[in-house]
């Protein structure tokens, strides 16, 4: 049985009592979220989002740099004026290095060179060694890029997966 | 009081009773979700996801296009072989076109030239019109992508904003 399955079954539960379809598109609280994929991070639980509430961004570590589109378009159609940057302990992103992963990725179709192109276009899979430096690195990124508006406020936190608790960084 | 102070509070909570400290990196359901950054969305509620079970990647729209840096490392890295493509009902993506877009960044910043350079450099904001036609743009997308592996089953899903209700197009 895929995965699906599993997940179709538990949204017919979810769906048979939903009472939330009058929610507005804009998030109420004007805020989004950055944060990393990573399945052990669970934003609504973990920040108490009620549904409607915030925009949540998330891709591989919650780097700022591979979310501008997303802001951009958080901020100037749907009104958000807050972003928490969110990066956490034992993150994958800490685990290699960008000319690892093009070899591992290459090493895995010899001689494709479709393969090899697609790979070699990513100039950085944005990796980072020190989480506190990488939060502190992408709100900085935020705070002077010129597509962010200058009165947001941007906040740099990590989520440590082993006690649930989160703590400023900047 | 910002936004954030809030979800501090909320996190403090959360954390007095955790006890999910020593689940592992790799997802343990091998399967990463893609889906919309949307406020009304929150994939683990209306999905029934477990903490630990799936990689989530969020950006604006769901869309795939934005998310092969993330499914590289989600894949390569950490074993996933299943990808759930989400893309939602009323939807923000729907609401304008990128010319629009960078029209409104640009008359918020008359005669700034660092915006108008960061605004030009995107080709697209990935904007769509037809919701089940974007899903299926994206599965495809991801099926002939030389970087997704050739045994990942992909499947593609509309979740409805009104009714919380998914329903599977591809």
């Amino acid at each position: 049985m895929s995965v699906f399955q599993t997940y179709e079954q538990n949204n017919a539960a979810y769906a048979s009592d939903f009472d939330k379809g009058a929610l507005p598109m804009p998030p109420a609280k004007h805020v989004a979220i950055v944060t990393c994929m990573d399945a052990r991070v669970e934003p609504a639980s973990q920040l108490g989002i009620n549904l409607g509430d915030a925009h949540v961004i998330r891709n591989a570590g919650g780097r700022a740099q591979d979310a501008v589109r997303n802001l951009v378009i958080s901020q100037r159609l749907l009104g958000t004026r807050e972003i928490l940057v969110f990066h956490h302990t034992d993150c994958g992103m800490q685990t290699f290095k960008t000319e690892q992963l093009r070899g591992i990725v290459k090493d895995a179709a010899p001689g494709d060179s479709a393969v090899v192109n697609a790979v070699d276009k990513f100039d950085s899979f944005l990796e980072f060694t020190d989480v506190e430096g990488s939060v502190t690195e992408d709100v900085v990124f935020l705070k002077n890029h010129p597509l962010i508006l200058a009165e947001t406020t941007v906040t740099g936190w990590v989520y440590d997966v082993k006690t649930g608790k989160i703590s400023r960084v900047v």
